[in-house]
């Protein structure tokens, strides 16, 4: 019975899922709800759930059934290409031994805190020890799973599996000129712009409102999901069913939290699309980062900020916030276009976005390699963030120690959050083509939109290969051009 | 090593308690924050928790380390009186199979969802065919247990361990007609008290405002602790420093949350004075539930609603809604303790409660005794209603519907709440006794009060039975006659 081995690895593959889903509901409650002298028996909850599904993912049991399973001449290709990531899962997880794995979560827990004092302080002589240490198990992990060209590939693979560093590197040397003028032009052209035109005050139960409104418009099911307050966005997943996005409120200005929440819910809207019934699977989870990405960022951008989308929400922004009725639709869109440099990442535009990626990416490729060093790292970001923005970070606060990614040991994440921008314009583009989609997009009806990235994207699951997502949905893996393009139509031309 | 096998046993108990704890938070999210179609994820996860707590608490290994521990010199008495308790415990675990468990979980995760249709559209038939199944399980159950005189005892005992159910019965028949004749009096008594004295309007903002410096000022403490929105108030602890509550909201009676919210909170307050470093252990736990009903009855009713608690916070509800400064602090209280039969339970009012007990007590008895089928339960329920309150539900919604109870399987459960009424009566009139905390209870400063409680009876744990905390607290075990003096005092003289 083929059927028998397969079931039965995919129920044990499900319960950690189970697992871990416990986790992040755990991990939700911390970061929404939970009480502050709660957090050390939490810490404990959660450290029995992921230890347990880190023992379930790599034990004995995992090895028989994923062996069993290969052995078995399965009725279907879904079932192989299932089988195959699962195994492929296991042997990277196979060769972390167990220690490494609790010698850095005990670094990280550590390093966590010393990059939040480091950060307070500005001082980046606190941090740099404990990146020195991340580091070293980074690297450790990069020579146990091994690697073609670099020890960066073994670490980019975990975020966008199957993308090599060399490529991305490539990509991004083409980009760098394209988006630096880009970049440069936009601020030029925004410095005619009015700086406080959405200027008012905001009540956050009004924009809660608002905020619900708009992303039911877009299909966002508050039956499977919901939106809470956290003071740093994010979008994660309880169950088949239940994705919790969070945003936070700026009371001087609702676009804030609205393309925040925009932002979550394309997340949110990735993960309902999923294969429901493959939960846990392979070909029941999210792609890689970079898929990922390019959903928040459609929906945030290529959505959320055109002016289809505030001819129909303008009025009903101004229902709820009276003063916007002075504003023509104009002047609100070059106040949401409006371009200008930002110390801060998470505080870019999408003009100069790119460019802060470029900088971490070849940072941490450096780091990764041994070419820079972790003490020179402040020398390093200042000089080349010189050369993208052509200012200096005053402090390190505003420069090397801005991201939480790094004390947690996401070394190889940020060059996902481009991936997803060039992959949102690609995707949107190719949607688009379709004249019925087109009209909807131009009327401000998402549904046939929706529709079409549920079954080009959402319903691929996680078994095929971020390019073969892309070459199944546009025709074509990742290309800068459709990006390029739609940041020269908005802020340029 | 005695303390080896007694500290095994102890880690062993703790891990389950861990696995319930994250239980417990699983339950608090899906009745407050949970989307509606996480459901049926969510009661995997919770079956897969309550699964392996069970099969933790039961297992061989258990066994083992509870023999090893009894056959110890154990250094103290709380130990060997915990090392008993789990023994206790483990017997009458151990006799439940694990897939009856597994089944129960599974029923009351979708039984508590057909009861709340069943209750908003009145229509008993949609709850009735789970409360066959969850009476066949309480039925399962007692065989299992055993017990001395009647099934009703086995369910009565995991509420209230040690209780017998004919010694409550005999108990209740004896109050039966002095509550009554009490009941009638209050009612009567209050026909003279205008009706809508405190009708107005009350903003929920303002008064989660007043409830939470209210809950702060008796002692709950928030950096432990919250208060949350559900239909039905609960309280739940998640860990030794997590304690949730909720309340409901009627925007033209502040009373109703606010009183909520202090019988909550003195549950809420209990769970938080248990000793901390036995979290999990019978040492570190709530004696039993009449205990702890009467915690949170002292504070709502001895506390809540005396004109000494008034004196000090009417001024302040006031500042929040202006229209109570009309009125006088008798006529205040007039209002608030003004006694009304009611239909539904959790509105009645202290001198008509325990009739809804009573009624419950008795309904539940016939239904596991088999004199009451479940498909009567609805005329059983309005003819004894009839009996007590000399009218009748218009509807099941306001009769046998309104509580939650059965659909989370918690039948034998409803005695406690008379129970904890008599006990909280003869506590608080213990406390009194000393003169330095009638002082202070006079000037609304309830601090020596609580710590009282916290020594006489939150400190004492979980391994004394219910008659032993009340004789340690008050010389005496339950003795209803300070509950019938104090509703004599109140409503009637």
């Amino acid at each position: 019975m083929p059927a028998t081995a397969y079931t039965q690895l995919c129920d044990h593959v499900r319960e950690v899922a189970l697992l871990s889903s416990m986790e992040s509901t755990l991990s939700w409650d911390q970061e929404t709800y939970m009480p502050a002298k709660a957090l050390s028996y939490r810490a404990r909850q959660m450290s029995w759930l992921s230890g347990k599904a880190h023992a379930m993912a790599t034990g004995r049991m995992m090895q028989k059934l994923i062996q069993q399973a290969q052995a078995a001449r399965l009725p279907s290709e879904a079932m192989s290409r299932n089988v195959r990531v699962m195994a492929e899962d296991f042997e990277r997880n196979a060769r972390i031994p167990n220690r490494l794995v609790v010698e850095e979560s005990e670094l990280t827990a550590h390093a966590k805190h010393a990059w939040a004092e480091a950060r307070r302080t500005s001082d980046f002589s606190l941090f740099a020890p404990h990146l020195e240490k991340l580091l070293g198990i980074a690297r450790k992990k990069t020579d146990l799973w091994g690697y073609a060209d670099e020890p960066y590939d073994a670490l980019l693979h975990t975020y966008e599996r199957g993308t090599r560093t060399r490529e991305v590197a490539e990509l991004f040397a083409r980009l760098k000129p394209e988006l630096t003028r880009t970049a440069r032009a936009a601020v030029e052209k925004s410095k005619s712009v009015k700086p406080n035109l959405l200027r008012g005050r905001y009540p956050v139960e009004k924009q809660k409102q608002l905020n619900a409104e708009i992303a039911a418009s877009i299909g966002f099911d508050f039956g499977a999901g919901r939106i809470d307050t956290t003071a740093h966005p994010f979008c994660t997943t309880l169950g088949p069913r239940d994705v919790r996005l969070t945003t936070r409120y700026d009371e001087s200005d609702f676009t804030s939290s609205l393309f925040g929440v925009l932002h979550e819910a394309g997340h949110g809207l990735y993960e309902l699309g999923l294969p429901e019934e493959d939960f846990g699977l392979p070909s029941g989870r999210a792609c890689s980062l970079g898929i990922h990405e390019s959903q928040s960022r459609l929906w945030e951008n290529h959505v959320g900020r055109s002016r289809a989308f505030w001819q129909r929400w303008l009025p009903r922004a101004a229902e709820f916030f009276p003063h916007l009725k002075k504003l023509s639709l104009d002047d609100f869109l070059a106040a949401i276009h409006r371009s200008e440099y930002s110390f801060i990442r998470v505080e870019a535009d999408e003009a100069t976005y790119d460019l802060h990626i470029l900088l971490r990416f070849d940072i941490e490729r450096r780091l990764v390699s041994g070419t820079l060093a972790v003490k020179d790292v402040q020398e390093a970001w200042n000089a080349l963030f010189a050369e993208l923005f052509g200012m200096t970070p005053p402090d390190a606060a505003r420069g090397c120690l801005q991201d939480i990614h790094w004390s947690m040991g996401g070394l190889g994440y940020f060059a996902t959050y481009t991936l997803g921008n060039l992959n949102a314009a690609q995707l949107f583009a190719s949607a688009r083509r379709q004249k019925r989609i087109a009209t909807a997009i131009d009327a401000a009806d998402y549904g046939p939109l929706l529709a079409w990235l549920r079954e080009k994207v959402h319903a691929q699951g996680g078994d095929p290969l971020p390019g073969e997502i892309m070459r199944h949905a546009t025709g074509k893996t990742t290309d800068a051009s459709h990006h390029l393009r739609h940041l020269h139509t908005r802020f340029v031309a």
